[in-house]
């Protein structure tokens, strides 16, 4: 672990300045303060002014930010529109779902297959993306320098599908399984839906309002 | 805002927390220190000791915590198997493959029915769970006490069906769409996949491995 990176807690924190920018930027602002953003976003100002110096720092001292120059920087700095390549492992109704939105393509992801281990629908397309069989996975992934391979199998197979992604090199794993991945000289991104299904909970129950 | 309420940060570990200790209990393990708790996830043991302080302390100095106590007990917090009664909104493949997830039953979160704009789809039923038509949604949620809907509509739709859920005093919403909801008197957790691939993509783009 390098000890001079950014913390985990100050990356997640990135794609929701950026969503806020990109709304300021809509409503025609130009400039904002870390004070203004703080309101804004349920953070302190100070904690605003520090995240953003961890990566070089974007503002002037009672001057605030330039809203588009730093929402461009910020998606610089989560490496938007470079043109990366997915593909999802699992063509159920998840699998299907992501394959159709929009917004990944927007942002320079592009799923360009699913896999899957059903005879009925290795060959169809959804949404213009072709389903492979499950034993192309390696060579495909191999031959086509996949960068993300997105996991919507069933639990018990997702550890066996992200070995086969990590022996034909790709760098990183969205995992919408339940399952704990042991992983090595890859990136795991789980989303865990139940997680937050319980926040939400426990916000209802104890009448958690903002 | 209530100044004595937990930190929205410590709600969000407690799911972590819980899956942990659910291992645990699998793997047999009868009793944890906050030390050991601290290496398995990657937080350290005050943070976890001052976490489980906030909700009356469960452990003892020296001796730890109790596996299986601790883990009912966040259970408890978190307000499961209390059998919530859910809802989904828009019954795409995103709908239906949440209502698929049996994972949610099991914790006391039922889906009871699904509703839809599309003639085509409205009375069908997905994994035993029926769509009716979206006029019928404010009515149903009324008279079943609905506690949770579910959107995974089209974002141009969310306000509107976030607005029905206000009126029909349905308790939280979870929102699969992109949209920002505004939102009175009523709990809401988004569900933000981009956030979740933009994170993934820094940590990729920067060897962040863990």
């Amino acid at each position: 672990m390098n000890e001079r990176r950014i913390p985990e807690v100050v990356i997640r924190r990135l794609p929701k300045y950026l969503r806020r920018l990109q709304e300021l930027e809509e409503e025609g602002v130009l400039r904002v303060s870390s004070l203004q953003l703080s309101h804004q976003m349920g953070l302190n100002a100070s904690q605003i002014r520090q995240d953003l110096n961890l990566f070089g720092g974007f503002g002037q001292q009672g001057y605030g930010y330039l809203v588009t120059n730093l929402k461009e920087s910020i998606a610089d700095i989560l490496g938007l529109e470079q043109g990366k390549k997915m593909i999802i492992i699992g063509a159920g109704n998840m699998g299907i779902s992501l394959a159709s939105y929009k917004g990944f393509i927007k942002k320079g992801f592009n799923i360009v297959k699913m896999f899957d281990v059903n005879p009925n629908i290795i060959g169809k397309s959804y949404r213009g993306i072709e389903v492979l069989a499950m034993e192309k996975l390696k060579d495909y992934c191999m031959e086509n320098a996949i960068d993300v391979g997105i996991i919507t199998t069933p639990k018990e197979h997702a550890q066996g599908v992200a070995d086969i992604l990590m022996e034909a090199k790709v760098k990183g794993i969205w995992n919408f399984s339940p399952a704990d991945i042991n992983a090595k000289d890859i990136i795991v991104e789980d989303v865990r839906l139940s997680d937050s299904l319980y926040v939400l909970n426990y916000k209802m129950n104890n009448n958690y309002i903002d």
